[in-house]
């Protein structure tokens, strides 16, 4: 079954930045019929979110030292293989390029034996410190990118 | 702004069916950017979910009692305006008509000024004890389907 | 079995304010076993609590109106019966009378058959906008401690 | 400032056994005030105590396998300082000796400067297939107090 593809991308985009992290799933998070409950998603796709944004300087703490916020515009969860408790599993994000003031993540779970259990995105639009709504990329967002499109991040 | 039509229904189907509940923004559900955190409207749309399920026969104590589970395929949800503490919100769920072996839910988040902040959707598919995705529509769902068609469940 | 008595309190203390509120345990809390998930217990208190500040002017809204927090010092738990997905428990909050700068919360969960499934309580200190703990009580909370003790107010 | 002493000791005790375990501070569980909700530090604690449990065979599938259950009787959370979204903090679970049929936990938080943020312990005790509360020791945990005695486990 061929994945999903989330974003449509322009032709001379670069590629995806990718990060990827190892959750253990909780005993919490399983509900009473034995797997993760579907509520739950949100919270795996955003520690490979935060890693990624971590390692590029797109975090949540960056943002903020530049006066912007991301907040969710879109969240999205396909769900294929239920996940249990007591199996590790890796929660891989990918940005895509877009030329639009948004984040476009997409990501996929694989389960203990590396089988896709999920995949998923969100949409992230800017908003200022007066909650307006930033229709052009932020200038520290738009030099992120301009280094992304030379080839100078890597992952 | 139009809401978002997350079903394509058949010409000849009922109406969907609703169910409202109202749920005050709890503090906890609020992050540190003080509005509510994106992952935990799974567990709005869940409430009025439950509510329908079980005003009509179709609930996860239901679905026990029948063998079968509906686990959760797919989950959208598309956010409008922020949710903050204090407020108390209403969240309507409304099962769309399908001939499917499937239950399709939008939802509809009001805030507390009645306006729309959140709209999203789920689509649960049936699951045997044994673990095998049902084809067809489980006997007691059918029997719910007709009573549906034939205008005799309100709400 | 007599219930814990959580606080010591002074000869001459005005009776506990109380505030009760009926919560669905709702699927998401219970685990793998059946029955919510002992980390839950929090939020339960915490609906109780809420309820309680927001009735008698000491609820969250209130501290930071008076640019006061209360952050939770110690929290405890006693379990004693197990909540199952599908009963309406009640959540008694009781406020006790303290005259030191701390807010003293006990806690008493039934079931949907009546019985005290938990108990617990909770204790706040005070801490002013500069994060310095408040030796004495805040000034409205002094008016309000007043005000109880007159026996003014009621519930 | 001593930590406190959750549980008093048999003379003749062996030492505690500990496990800790790493965890970043997430997004979602900080609150409007900045700081990680009261209420999700049971989740810390169970992280740890799982890594304890899974180490020496006492874990929940452990306990699974043998046909028993040990729900938690009490919780206790002393918060010294508050946790803050971005640093990573070490969770540390010892289960102390008894004679009894519990299984006794204290747990020590320690912020990202490794300062104490936290302390706190669980009670559990053991219930069979039945739901009937085990008096003596289950069989396997026997085996695993005596081989503790016997100073035959690490950590």
């Amino acid at each position: 079954m061929p994945l999903p593809t989330y974003f449509r991308l322009e032709p001379d985009a670069p590629p995806a930045l990718t990060a990827t992290v190892q959750r253990p799933v909780r005993f919490e998070e399983v509900d009473a019929l034995g797997i993760v409950w579907h509520g739950r998603y949100a919270s795996y796709f955003e520690d490979a979110r935060v890693t990624l944004g971590d390692k590029h300087g797109v975090g949540y703490l960056d943002l903020h030292r530049h006066g912007v916020t991301a907040p969710i515009k879109q969240l999205r969860v396909d769900y294929v293989l239920p996940l249990v408790f007591g199996e590790t599993v890796s929660v891989e994000a990918a940005l895509h390029w877009t030329e639009a003031a948004r984040l476009n993540y997409s990501y996929t779970i694989r389960n203990g034996r590396g089988e896709v259990a999920t995949t998923g995105c969100t949409v992230q639009l800017f908003v200022d410190a007066n909650g307006r709504l930033e229709v052009c990329q932020p200038e520290f967002l738009a030099e992120f990118m301009a280094r992304w499109k030379r080839g100078e991040l890597v992952g």
